[in-house]
């Protein structure tokens, strides 16, 4: 019996005891959790008892981007000891299935992802996981940072996906939390200049503190002319990276693509969209889809450590776990100015 | 002044003589043509006078899938020879523009391509031609088979962009002739077995004569079920390849590519397609489109010559240039058998 | 106890009972031997007791290239079932290592392999094996064929490795098995053309059965001049593959490859090579090496099954089980026009 | 008639005035210089007369590192116009060549060089040069930084070659010029950390000013157990960059690579080297080589432009015009602090 914070179903949440395995399995490790930030997905199971197919049918436990401690390793484990301080991929996939083996385990369709209903996350004090899926922090990344790798994985897994080159420029489409992490994994990997354009003002300004990144506010002005003045009449940005999910962003990325460039669809539209596709024929676009991560939290901390991305200027606040519940009414309160929150399990 | 089929308006041809250019530069050639395919984008504009923004507002030489005799080069032209047989891109770029530079250069929007208004085509006596654009045949290619490289290239193309591997299982959704040509071309790219999808039951039949090309009748059976058959149930083709340009078609494209697959967009379709996006993304589909091909001539000719791709079968008549009005009246009718139709030049 | 080919030290070969492992795991399943192939490597550690770092220390079953049929399944097995026809992959690597997790389990360095020492083989009556990396046979392939997947799995994994584009011209340096069976691979992945070279006469000849092969006697024309030849005095192959492992070959590849064109280093010299990096560099030349395979199993079986490799010429000779010392002798004298010898174990 | 520093014959320069080239083609521009950097090729002319093939038999303009202002356009001109300030592409490629249709144009055999003989160099008043190799530089790159785009392009296609990913632990053995540009150039593209070996400490020292380059010498510890101590004893660096041409460098370099990972060959070695290829093949390595480089002006002056590359800490010395010839002198003298040094032009 552990205490945790507990989705008892839509609209309702408590912090109590609840049972959940603590078996430590050969090639597994225990961590007592420490940060634990709130992602729009718990906000959304939250308000809304599901995601598409994923239905809140029983008390779930919340919460899957975690950093904590080892407090115990399985007989196998060699690259962790009680003590480390770590954060934890929340999906794993079975090893034995097609994908795993081909090394695309985000895409196995047997994965166990935290907090995806009917598995239980991590917003509790302890949890068994692969030593795997767990990731040493260096000295120098803080647990908050550690809690953040996991939205930051995302980013980089676009990142990687769109096979960035030095130089290029960029243009993210959505400021909301994955359109910054994203457009900061962009200057990571090598863009020189990254444009974001949104609607809302308090995003965009969250985003312009970072050197590399221009905003693009769509009240203001057109984000087709300001690519097209930097790029030339007849170009376009090398790499655009959609993050909005909103239907009219769809013409926008065609229109900002250079010929022969790439599009990476982050963002995940509530309907299906309607495309141009010859257009997209026309200048011979590619086209990558991202789903989660796979291979990129070691890249990921490793950024992180050397200070390619400072993500601190994103935690807009930390509750204590006790307050856990009013922190889930401010995320879903959806602040302008409100990237990332997180709850930090008792010492 | 030469002899050449001319559009003269929208459902108006004529055989007349008409003034073209005829100087040769330094690194040009001139052809004497040979044969000249009939495309759909001749007919198309034949029966509609335009396609998309391409309007035919005055008399238009059709023709660019063309096989010929060089007749005389420029001077510094080292890579061919009065008498070569050869054929020719009929896309010519500008040669200092920032795609041609990148080796993108069908996607340089200053390409003047051949019977694209307000550019003549090449259903003429003879052609001047950049030396860069035009390939000599080798002996065991004919003509016929010469004029059918710039169609195969698009199949090529596709193919190139799939980026293939071997023993890789293909869907072809479409079984018209870019259908029929892009299952080829994946064939003789290393795909062991290549499904290809259409209503029709005669196109079916022509591309079933090709070991290695397995037809599904939508009418009979479900492509989805017939590929999961084939590839597990939670599997799929490794490569989709979209040749209908039909609505309906983008839906069965994503159910049938496997986790982590390609799908590579040929068709074009008339009107902005609903694309169900997130269903690429759970399985972090890539996505490939093409725009006519580059770089693939050579290619095609090797694929020919080497007997890896047997074009033969396919060429469903050739007519002398005296009746090439009759051969744009057959093409216009759309025989479901019919796959390719020629025009023979006088010797 | 079951009856295995045994090395009991260097030049010491006996059939005699042994005892091995025979726990079928939850993953596992226990598959009876029918053909296995005799390698070059189990006729080195028969002829020198050793190869590199690995030493025979202690009598080890020989033998890695095997079919067979499947007799017993773990409980977790879903892919196969008793009776199927099966060949194997021989190294099963750590499925928790980093290599592994990144989808390059071949180069996962705790890999255990058949007939590596200390490792015991495959030349007995059953072995265990993980179902991940035991594939079902097609119908239409036989059990020689079945146990051929194992080496021609090394030439799949050299053309995966080239990235091959439909109607590359490549060049294989070397005719032994290994050339011919990488030869095989290009073709079915797109080449258009395969020129191989070698001293031996015999060997040629086996390769110049299958069409698009084109032997070069070393002895009677020079490699480069005839690659030239054929594509163009500054140009040259698009992709070469290196599978002597001899030390004039390197100067070959280099001075045979096109400006911006890959080797494969398939051959494993004995010792350092000499080589002139300064001309790969002037070429900006792409480098690929390949250990073992990886991924390649079930594309080998579909290249198989779909006809587009027929490696039935390939097969020298088939010996029972009760003469395979035998057999071993005459892999060991080394005849030219023996490509592949195989033992078959009692139905 | 114009001014030039010339290469009279080995050892002997001269400021003189020299009959040159000046017509302007319709895609020219002429440009006014003004920074021009010394390179190591320039001295070695200076000092050997001959690198490799390349012997100056007459005199030579030396220089190919510069910028200046454009001060007239050919007709056909749009990118360009009189007054800006812009750096060069040294190499001038066949447009019509098979390499440059590719997009691989330096690897064009029939490329022209600056400052290769018999083509003379920049070290000039006036050049006129191809628009198309011509690039603005933005108002915030200065002269000497437009001149120092051609060494660090070289640094910057290593990084786009090696297809570096966000996160990578990169090495670079050698902290000549070329591999602190490299390392540089690693940063910018997404690797996290990148080690630097050498011998000389005044190098390092250099190298050390940067955050995320960590220099190893050589006499002092062991490369090959700093990168294990950092990637882990069966792993290694994700991207290893040879940029000595030192025949020891190679062993270190395969020792040093993860499994998997990608060795890019930078330096050029005087003779041919001695190559562990089985230790390659062991860990199925990626190599890759460059020449100088293809499409990356524009992206090196981007990422010197948003301040993710500060090359100004490397300039050395800045000499005027009139004392060039001591310029020369002190480069020839190799001092290990001096990394590069520049002639400035009169205004």
């Amino acid at each position: 019996m552990a205490q945790a914070l507990v989705l008892e179903e839509k609209g309702k949440l408590s912090i109590r005891n609840i049972d959940l395995p603590s078996t430590v399995g050969d090639n597994d490790v225990k961590i007592k959790i420490r940060n634990v930030g709130i992602c729009g997905s718990d906000v959304h199971y939250y308000t809304h008892g599901k995601i598409g197919p994923f239905i809140v049918n029983q008390p779930m436990v919340l919460g899957h981007e975690a950093s904590g401690i080892v407090i115990e390793t399985g007989k196998n484990v060699e690259n962790l000891k009680v003590g480390d301080r770590v954060c934890m991929e929340p999906g794993i996939p079975n090893p034995h299935s097609r994908a795993t083996k081909l090394g695309i385990y985000n895409v196995d369709p047997d994965v166990v992802f935290w907090a995806t209903p009917p598995v239980h996350g991590c917003l509790t004090e302890t949890v068994v996981h692969p030593a795997a899926f767990t990731f040493k922090l260096p000295d120098n990344v803080s647990f908050e940072e550690g809690a953040f790798v996991e939205p930051l994985a995302i980013g980089v897994q676009a990142a990687v996906k769109a096979r960035l080159k030095p130089g290029d420029i960029c243009l993210v489409t959505g400021c909301g939390p994955i359109g910054i992490l994203t457009a900061l994994a962009a200057l990571a990997s090598g863009a020189s200049k990254v444009f974001i354009s949104d609607l809302a003002q308090p995003k965009l300004d969250i985003a312009k503190q970072y050197h590399g990144i221009i905003p693009i506010n769509l009240k203001n002005e057109s984000v087709e002319e300001r690519v097209k003045a930097e790029c030339g009449k007849d170009w376009g940005a090398d790499v655009v990276f959609e993050a909005s999910g909103h239907p009219s962003a769809y013409d926008t990325v065609l229109a900002c693509v250079r010929p022969g460039g790439t599009i990476v669809f982050v963002g995940m539209p509530v309907d299906k969209i309607p495309f141009d596709l010859v257009t997209a024929q026309a200048k011979e676009i590619h086209m990558e889809t991202i789903f989660r991560y796979a291979h990129v939290y070691d890249r990921t901390i490793n950024l992180i450590a050397s200070g390619k991305i400072d993500i601190k200027p994103l935690i807009s606040g930390v509750y204590p776990f006790s307050k856990s519940i009013e922190a889930f009414e401010r995320a879903a309160s959806a602040q302008p100015t409100d990237v990332k929150l997180q709850i930090e399990m008792p010492e």
